[in-house]
């Protein structure tokens, strides 16, 4: 057993019973015929503000909500995000709970992978990006970056050396993601790559693309923690694209079904399923 | 004892517990110079919209947060709401929780006063109007027009006859309700008419208005109603001006402390109070 780290997060045992009905089941045979669970979850403010302005980290939600979130990622072999919250955030996208591999656990048990969507490779990584950082102290894999462009040689020998890789899709022409990635190619790339399970969690415009109704099938399980507080007018907000009825009539853009509301904290913790 | 009417609603008194503490006390002397107890609450969706468009009335919260509206509004002597609201919703804006006057209590007995702020007499009311049709049959109370013009005769005569009135306010010239009727100024003409506690319920123009930082003080209580749908882009927002520090950096518009949520069927309900 490692070196117990000063930074370990606990998550009590109490607090994980309400949160098993929405998470990937614990013991899954590795069968690469199944679909990938896929989890979507953020903390927005009373708002639905991300952050207060875009390419800016805002820290929204309590201790406890935090320690949830690295609860969640040690149950997801992955985790997702955008470009534009790889460049504004430079992110940890580890797992720091208690018992997981560098945090008190052997090797990489219970780190999930960070997939990064990058299509037109804007995110300038080095080896001082703190996802790498942690990959080469063992706390942490190395990302995936998907993208639709070449990549030069010196990004794929450092994602490479520290076991990660760039997977290469066509941009989406059609559909609800045109002109990006789409999501069921992602999800059938993280399949042939090896991962059963992926946790999205940002940012704004990732997680607008995929509330769309045209996706709701491939989610399996939607968790929101809410703060109680108002970010203001100007932040990165979520909120689909606007729905409408065949006679033009507005409607609602998306509706979650078998709602559970947990308080946690000062925050709630909503877990629920796309209709 | 008055006939019991079909449309009355029941709000259980299991449930009233939780609210207690965020409500005006039950009894409370008639004193002229204390404050006006003010309660904001509203209804939104997971994407803070209170309707799918303005000009439009979404139902967001199941039938018992609908409950729960009326027997708040059975403990508020007034409900306000903007002239938006008074126009795009046409109102009923009385109070149907079993027992209240007109729903099998006596008189107008549990009845609030609905306000209406209507600076530029934008609302062109009948008797036809729902509020004054209830009132007209005993079953709410006839409506107090804030504004800042001169009403016609035929108008005045109308709200008058019902038990209603015009009351004459000059619009702000300066602060955070500049070119619009400013709070203190309408919570202290509600004190000189009499009323002790309002709840404010809306719309969009009106909350992001209140909420911003100079009124916190003038609030007492806030009672947020949440539902797990995102309604999309282009809905009536609640999301308060920006609010910068004295460097310019965005910071957080308003938290609310002591908070209780309140999961209550498919919504959850927030109660809390500014900071
Ligand atoms: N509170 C939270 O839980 C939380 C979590 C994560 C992030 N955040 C915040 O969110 C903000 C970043 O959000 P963001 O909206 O700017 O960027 P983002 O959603 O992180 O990234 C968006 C980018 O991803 C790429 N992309 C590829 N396929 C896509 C698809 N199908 N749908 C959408 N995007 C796709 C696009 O890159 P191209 O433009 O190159 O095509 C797009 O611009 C930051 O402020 C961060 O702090 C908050
Ligand atoms: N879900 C809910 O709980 C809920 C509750 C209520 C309403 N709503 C929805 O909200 C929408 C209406 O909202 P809205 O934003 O259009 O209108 P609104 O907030 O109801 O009314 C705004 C108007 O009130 C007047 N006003 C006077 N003093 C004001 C002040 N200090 N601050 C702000 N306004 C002041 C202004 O009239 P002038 O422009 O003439 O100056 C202003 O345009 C409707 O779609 C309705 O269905 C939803």
């Amino acid at each position: 057993m490692a070196e117990r780290r000063r930074d370990a997060l606990q998550f009590p045992e109490s607090e994980r019973e309400f949160l098993e009905p929405h998470l990937p089941p614990k013991h899954r045979a590795d069968d690469n015929t199944s679909r990938v669970f896929t989890t979507l979850t953020f903390a927005t403010s009373l708002d639905s503000s991300l952050a207060l302005s875009p390419g800016t980290q805002t820290l929204l939600s309590g201790p406890q909500s935090k320690a949830m979130t690295h609860y969640l990622r040690s149950r997801h072999q992955a985790i997702l995000v955008g470009v534009g919250t790889a460049i504004a955030d430079n992110p940890s996208l580890n797992c720091r709970i208690e018992g997981v591999g560098g945090y008190g656990g052997d090797g990489l048990e219970g780190q999930p992978r960070p997939i990064v969507l990058d299509p037109n490779l804007r995110w300038d990584f080095s080896s001082d990006s703190k996802v790498l950082a942690l990959a080469a102290d063992g706390r942490g894999r190395a990302p995936y970056v998907i993208c639709a462009k070449h990549p030069s040689d010196l990004k794929r020998v450092l994602l490479e050396q520290r076991g990660g890789k760039f997977i290469t899709l066509n941009i989406s022409d059609t559909g609800p993601s045109k002109g990006k990635l789409d999501w069921t190619d992602i999800l059938q790339a993280l399949r042939d790559h090896g991962v059963q399970s992926v946790m999205v969690e940002g940012g704004g415009a990732v997680i607008n693309n995929l509330l769309q109704p045209h996706y709701a099938t491939l989610i399996d399980s939607v968790i929101v923690t809410i703060a109680p507080t108002w970010l203001g007018q100007g932040g990165v907000v979520v909120s689909p694209p606007r729905r409408c009825s065949a006679d033009g009539t507005p409607v609602p853009a998306a509706r979650l079904r078998d709602v559970r509301w947990h308080p946690f904290g000062e925050d709630v913790v909503l877990c629920g399923k796309l209709q």
